[in-house]
């Protein structure tokens, strides 16, 4: 397998884009990809996407979108995970790079969420469920993810202030993110006092509703050094699927998919989790964050709150978890979430996040884990400079 | 790049299947798949369907059928190109295959198409299209292939029963293949007698909806001989896309992206099209079938319609064009038609086609031809026996 590295990335202001269509915002990342790779021409381009079907009634989107960033005739292939479809857009474009079949492949992500009207959103994202065995019987992810919420709190005795440090440290690094949906910070009361939307969770353990995009330019290690632009290695790839009915798992408080994804990329890399200076998860809820950095080996079982309360996660701590704002504060556009990772890791490891987000002390190597669901697929990937 | 092979192949009878499920259906053509390739295990699946979120209400595909199949925690990716998302699959598997990432890859492809009611298929089937420029206006699909066809009918003078040849070849074809959907011989006279869906294309012009599934198991040939079963190479593979609207299009008679996508399955088997012994091409529509093989280069421009009138196609014509039946004949299941076309190729090459069907001569190079929508996307492979 050829070396594969990252030699530009894209990504636009996400939040709920009125004014701007799928095709629009796709574009928007994609060029700011090619720009940043000073490229005006790819060989392929693989699209995660979740659902195009259901969000704007279009399916079909390698080709179109292929065509709308001036890209027409190349190969281009849409690939989706649910939520995990932007990582797995990552993992295709860099199979296709280190096997030889393509030299420079875009790999973006892209969701347009608010084209929907009514409870549109909620039914589509519950396809990422078990149609089956758990949306018929009227269950959303909310719902299942404040089961786990509860299993998890119960059995580790968490509080509600250990909980809502997570949303509170995202919003901390959102708020110096120009391309985030909600870059303000908030406070740990604001959590508790939020709505309720499913006991225990409330409104501000859960990340929104978004349009947006983002890209990514791979192509071989050889290549890039040509280039003479600043790259980043591809060192390790991990994915794995579980049941994807929460009923039919070995535990609620556990996520097997991120265990297995993480030792997969891991073992490619030849590292440790100690080794991450740090990481960007998928805190699609503030549970998940937890439960995550669990999974993944960063903290014992149990000890992913209380360390999270404590700022051990925060940009300052001992390994910094979503430096960008994550899920919670940048927005969840699903398509493109594990692509908008991959872009802050890039950032982290150039040392070019914005705003006074940028980690002290040269990170060297970072991790992005991107799910889908309630945990049924997870992909990662290890990055590290040059 | 690894040389890559095909070890297994499974189907299913397919038509409208009101007592199966979405999982059933793949679960029954993965199993058969394995059985034949002899295997329990795999490293990896890659499945295609076009959407499962609009037709079953059920994205995250991948994973929920690595479940279903018995290989819970594998990597899963659900791949989708509109109707050439099972000839995507198989491309992205043997990428994986190829690059080393994986050694034992499932290609799969899946789509119930019944479970909806009124036009939910119609309107399924139009994400193929483009949703802004054509869908809004009320164009499906018979319509836009319609177009085509008239375009194609006028300037090249073609008659009513040179187009009705196709489809009664599909199906004489398809009356020996025991896994068609409708497995019987129609007459001319049955084409220009049936009710017109979009003039100039009746009835029996268009195939069928179809709930179908169908996988392919790939390994390197290396592991295929320690295998000492019989296994057919894969040689080439070409994929390009194309404008997904017609009317921006630079003509409504070629498909561009079918002749690309054959151009770079050719170069990379090092073989002609005058090579082929027979092929499987995207019969969507019988207008689809002739500007498809005028565009691989089968036949001069114009001159598709009067080879397959002449009998050219036929099975014991010069060069035998779908003898599984077809889209046509066999039924049309989107995200599985491009695996349903590669079993037949492997069958062929084997020598294992049911009912009279196999090809005389032992046919040694065959071709695959999958498209999305209205030919926004092709993906071609080139399969020869070992």
């Amino acid at each position: 397998m050829r070396d594969v590295a990252v030699v530009g990335i894209g990504i636009m202001k996400w939040g709920e884009l009125w004014r701007k269509s799928f095709r629009d915002i796709f574009t928007e990342a994609a060029l700011n990809a090619l720009d940043d790779a000073g490229l005006d021409k790819i060989d392929s381009l693989i699209v995660g996407c979740m659902s195009g079907g259901l969000f704007v009634g279009q399916e079909h989107v390698g080709a179109i979108l292929a065509d709308y960033i001036g890209q027409k005739n190349i190969p281009a292939a849409r690939v989706e995970s649910a939520c995990a479809s932007g990582g797995l857009a990552f993992r295709q474009a860099y199979i296709e790079v280190a096997s030889g079949m393509s030299d420079i492949v875009m790999a973006g992500g892209v969701e347009k969420m608010t084209d929907v009207s009514g409870d549109g959103a909620t039914y589509a994202l519950a396809t990422a469920a078990d149609q089956d065995y758990e949306v018929f019987h009227g269950v959303t992810f909310p719902g299942l993810y404040a089961m786990m919420a509860r299993a998890y709190m119960k059995k580790y005795k968490t509080t509600r202030k250990q909980l809502s440090a997570v949303p509170v440290k995202a919003h901390k690094n959102g708020s110096m993110n120009p391309f985030a949906q909600y870059p303000f910070p908030i406070k740990l009361e604001d959590v508790a006092n939020g709505v309720k939307v499913a006991d225990p969770l409330h409104i501000l353990d859960c990340s929104p509703i978004t349009d947006g995009a983002a890209a990514a330019i791979l192509t071989t290690v050889d290549i890039a050094k040509k280039m003479k632009k600043p790259y980043v290695r591809i060192t390790g790839t991990g994915m794995a699927t579980d049941t994807i009915a929460l009923p039919q798992r070995e535990s609620l408080t556990w996520l097997k998919s991120t265990e297995l994804a993480g030792k997969r990329a891991l073992k490619m890399a030849g590292r440790k989790i100690t080794d991450m200076d740090m990481v960007e998860v998928h805190d699609c809820f503030s549970i998940a964050e937890i439960i995550v950095t669990e999974s993944l080996g960063i903290f014992k079982k149990g000890e992913g709150a209380k360390a999270a309360a404590r700022g051990v996660t925060a940009l300052d701590g001992k390994i910094p978890v979503n430096p960008s704002g994550g899920l919670k504060s940048k927005g969840h556009p699903v398509g493109a979430t594990g692509i908008g990772q991959v872009v802050e890791i890039v950032k982290q490891l150039r040392g070019d996040a914005e705003n006074g987000r940028q980690i002290k002390g040269n990170p060297k190597v970072g991790m992005t884990q991107n799910m889908g669901g309630s945990g049924a697929s997870a992909v990662v990937h290890i990055l590290e400079v040059a």
